[in-house]
């Protein structure tokens, strides 16, 4: 490479979305770059030309490994829509004026949907106003949501997260035991796609019969037939533990959270806050059959828990971080890096590169036939797609019994 | 031993409930009892004459790993309150008839402060009645609140998932920008005292500045004051969180989660069930502030998150297990097992036997004086009690990617 990188983070932050910032830096220093920048909060944050040099930060092979180990966003994050290029270009001239005064060869934006939308965005001006500055995108979302990508990093190890702990959640259901037996409902992330949601299905092994029932937000979801079939699970046994989706939906399109309480935050992308999904229905079974009810709120530790990431996940998000900066050096621009996968058992995958255009603003689902007849649960298909994601482990380090993160000294 | 030995599990599951029974299990067949029965559901099933033979579940060295790695209580639990002696013996004369039946010579609890009291009342009328089977009280409880054991097994593993969590929720919490900043509020277990809570204090480090606030239910809680400083913290930095417990209560006694719903459900033992004071607090402060605001409850991934479980926390379970064992084959009767701290830091503990008598029913709390003035802290002298026990790990043993458990053939 003969200038410098950028590199910006966007959107929610995964566990693994640092591992592809450490990936990003490294291949960039590999192949010559002169300096590595970070934006900080994203493009939002560059605008107002707030940036790192990285090499400040990331100062020995430990820091590295301590980066890829740590949540969150290590430079910031943001959720900043571009307006369309025929709408502003004043906003456009002046990230460009930004680029070309810190000589920018190649801008690395990992992110998901909306994140590869601003990849597009740039890519395109680039090449109305003939500037040879490269865009590429690097996917990241735990909602598994992108297009044209067999998987997104960061997804494994919400995964593995959470088929860890429905499974400890339903080992805890059993212990105590109630007159009309107890119904735990779990809550999950993922608003319109249930990658996540299923991934509670891993709970489900030879010493775990796994949840008992499997809602996503792809399929209506019925209050009469749900609670029929809960009913006849308590005649069966003690215990009843069920895995939501905070996105599920009436046939109508009401939300089953809005049955409870309304909450009308939408944020900058137009996306309606959901939460309360759970505890909802937790009141409308323990109403319905007098039983005892749990609702649990996995929360923002499906998107944190680097203490129980997926090695396969924090490694190909290294290498897809690595892959973003190889694809600009041999000229690529308006591409996102996207994982192919080459066989299920044992896993092997490799990187390619995929025009964003195709990409950006589209939303992958689980595939219907992902789900059985009833719509209550994953198939065996999305069990064998998840399985190969969650496998082997990244050893937190450990200082005095809590995991060390690599940190910002201006965070303190 | 000349008999045989009778185990129960009873009250909430910890993550290291199983691995006293491990230790149990192993003594007493060290030490040449016959048979170990494991009491299904605690008292409630043994008076049902439900019980199991131990050894035909924990048949190898890897079954009693695996034990020691399983959440919730092996053998089930309940929360059976036994009467007085003088109000009813039919009770008691059933129990003693079906452990005669079974040639027990030692019955060992493993609970909190309401077992304590079923040991109390059990080995009282075994004097009184002139029988020579020794009941010995094993410590669990994840709230630490025993009278005269330094700490209860199982509070360890607890707080390091407490500290763990919390620094990943405040990493994750500096991700994005809000306009007026963002306040994270986390519900954390514990209804009267504040040992979980105060654990939060260990995300703090050289890399973490932990939470901004902690309260504990010991102290009465002022929104005023609170929503000042939170207001104060806002002015210097963009996230703020804080760590909250379950049972936090204004000065007049009313719990801050009964100012949003009030939830009347009450157990066995009169004990309120209390939730949403996150969710509650977090309404609050968006309302004052009008910032952006999140809540989160650790739910009970806190007794259960076997995956990140403390190495001290699990062989001090193991050992306090054995030594329950050990006091009632050499006389011992009345008592429970506890733990004597013999230095902090390098760590070391031992176990001794104290009279039951002067345990249940007895709640300890956290003194005054390890909380700071203002009340919205811990003080170093907490962290210094704290931090050895969440020190070491103890690895899942992971099967295609997810931690495998023992378990009963029936539950599944």
């Amino acid at each position: 490479m003969k200038g410098n990188v950028i590199v910006g983070q966007s959107g929610g932050p995964t566990a693994a979305i640092n591992s592809s910032l450490a990936g990003v830096y490294r291949t960039a220093m590999d192949r010559g770059a002169k300096k590595v920048y970070g934006m900080l909060n994203g493009i939002q944050g560059l605008m107002e030309e707030k940036y790192i040099d990285l090499s400040e930060h990331i100062k020995s092979e430990l820091d590295a490994e301590l980066l890829k180990r740590t949540p969150s966003a290590y430079l910031g994050s943001c959720r900043y829509k571009l307006p369309g290029i025929h709408e502003n270009t004043d906003v456009y001239d002046q990230i460009f004026e930004i680029l070309q005064k810190l000589d920018i060869e190649a801008f690395i934006y990992i992110g998901g949907n909306d994140s590869m939308d601003t990849i597009k965005k740039l890519s395109d001006y680039a090449i109305i106003t003939g500037s040879e500055i490269r865009f590429i995108g690097c996917p990241k979302t735990i909602d598994n949501d992108l297009a044209l990508t067999d998987h997104t990093p960061g997804y494994g190890s919400a995964a593995k997260y959470i088929g860890t702990c429905v499974k400890e959640v339903i080992r805890d259901s059993f212990c105590l035991r109630y007159d009309k037996g107890v119904v735990t409902i779990v809550e999950i992330m993922g608003r319109n796609a249930g990658w996540l949601t299923g991934a509670s299905a891993l709970a489900k092994g030879e010493d775990c019969s796994g949840p008992d029932m499997i809602y996503l937000p792809e399929l209506p979801f019925d209050f009469e037939k749900f609670k029929n079939k809960v009913a006849k699970l308590l005649e069966k046994k003690s215990s009843v533990v069920v895995a939501v989706s905070e996105g599920i939906q009436t046939a109508d399109g009401k939300y089953v959270c809005e049955y409870g309480t309304s909450i009308d935050f939408v944020d900058a992308f137009g996306h309606k806050q959901l939460s309360g999904t759970a505890s909802y229905l937790s009141s409308y079974i323990a109403g319905e059959l007098g039983c005892k009810t749990r609702a649990i709120e996995l929360s923002t530790l499906q998107r944190a828990a680097s203490h129980l990431a997926s090695r396969v996940d924090i490694l190909e998000a290294y290498q897809v971080g690595g892959a973003a900066v190889k694809a600009a050096d041999e000229g690529d621009s308006g591409k996102m890096v996207v994982i192919v996968r080459q066989s299920d058992d044992p896993y092997q995958s490799a990187t390619e590169v995929k025009d964003v255009h195709k990409i950006a603003n589209d939303e992958k689902l689980v595939p219907r036939e992902w789900m059985n007849k009833d719509g209550d649960y994953v198939t065996q298909e999305f069990i064998s797609y998840v399985r190969p994601l969650i496998q082997g482990d990244v050893s937190p380090v450990m200082v005095d019994g809590i995991p060390r993160h690599l940190y910002k000294p201006e965070e303190l």
